[in-house]
């Protein structure tokens, strides 16, 4: 082992934080960080918008579907898919999707790992924030994201509050396979809805009653999100 | 500065490998720290397929554009979305995109980038494979990969045998907004594209005459893999 697995494996999601801000010094490694990541055909197609805005991060607080941690961070970033940069600099730009939506939707996650282990190396804390697509398109107006921009997703960060336990994650024999997909083992998925069983019953927190399985099938069985195709296309980033 | 943030501001795609392979604790390390990433609402939607089969990494090398690195790396992972897990375990699970493949890319790309920056952090190098969408209906037929899951990029890893220069990028100043989206300042791209053409002037190999301009106009004036909408389609995984 070594310091850049231990922070890789000892992360837990932060929603708790204290009131300590986050130095400049450390803001500007989180960001560099991020940009520091590989970037597909270096095209460099994400903005990280930074909310200081006080009342901006109570709207989005809410607008996350209620998750007061939006508000309470130490910093809040909300990470975009941007081509409009592109398009600025040159009109023979004509972006094509869904091929760059997926490019900017990885190289996303890409980048803001980078930044959460970057801040998790320097003792701070921290959360995605997937629940902003909720309320894509009214985020999207307070940030005022032009053409060919869409919010993805947030991170709030902070100097932890709280010392969650690890949650457990289906097995390595579930999730890789070799040269070609592997059926599912369903007895791995019922070792791990015991182990989450398990976890959920004894974690010092918000303890419940729940399977994986259970969950999953709850989530996935009613609507997703189903106005991010409209959203996007509204943003010209989709489907052409 | 820290072990962590060494391992990701020293980051380099490396497209050269010894023959040296890795070893079977390193691969599961890897593989370890892709898991341990976060996971949008625990839906655990990747599977990542390791190739081992010297006549499939043959093919991939070719169907990701003729990428020998795909063929010689020790290591070569594909990583994909995967619903097809969700299904089986309940066929209640109706998954409705575009959001469900947005969260498929996005935790793609913070799942890879814990596994490469724990091969880094181990003394070993990697590129990703953007490439094997090229043929992207190629590449699921070779890996067999059933209905709702679909091919999103490849990984290669192995032990470094070159050196890059690490490659500059774009300002924090052009990628950071605060509170609402501002307009480009383009003084600072022609900054950088001038940073951009000392740099491919004087680097040890592959030099040209470019500026990052003039680059991300030729990638975005032509088509760019049209054929992924109809791909993700037909795997059920688009534009519901």
């Amino acid at each position: 082992m070594n310091a850049v697995l231990d922070t890789i494996f000892e992360h837990r999601s932060i929603r708790k934080f204290t009131e300590q801000p986050i130095n400049a010094e450390q803001l500007d490694t989180i960001i560099a960080a991020g940009i520091a990541a590989s970037s597909s055909s270096l095209l460099q197609v994400n903005s990280v918008i930074r909310i200081t805005d006080p009342i901006k991060r109570k709207a989005l607080a809410t607008l996350a579907g209620n998750q007061p941690y939006v508000e309470s961070a130490a910093e809040f970033l909300v990470f975009c898919i941007d081509f409009q940069r592109h398009i600025q600099m040159n009109d023979k730009v004509k972006p094509e999707f869904t091929e760059l939506t997926l490019i900017g939707a990885v190289d996303a996650g890409i980048m803001a790992q980078n930044c959460l282990l970057a801040a998790e190396s320097m003792g701070l804390g921290g959360v995605y924030i997937g629940g902003l697509r909720n309320s894509a398109q009214q985020v999207d107006e307070l940030l005022e994201l032009p053409k060919y921009t869409a919010v993805l997703f947030g991170m709030c960060l902070g100097h932890p509050a709280q010392d969650p336990q690890r949650k457990p994650r289906l097995s390595p024999q579930v999730i890789m396979h070799e040269n070609s997909y592997q059926p599912l083992d369903i007895n791995k998925v019922v070792e791990y809805d015991q182990t989450m069983m398990d976890y959920y019953a004894s974690r010092s927190s918000n303890q419940k009653q729940s399977t994986w399985s259970e969950q999953i099938t709850t989530k996935l069985s009613g609507e997703s999100r189903p106005h991010m195709l409209g959203y996007l296309n509204g943003k010209g980033l989709a489907a052409k």
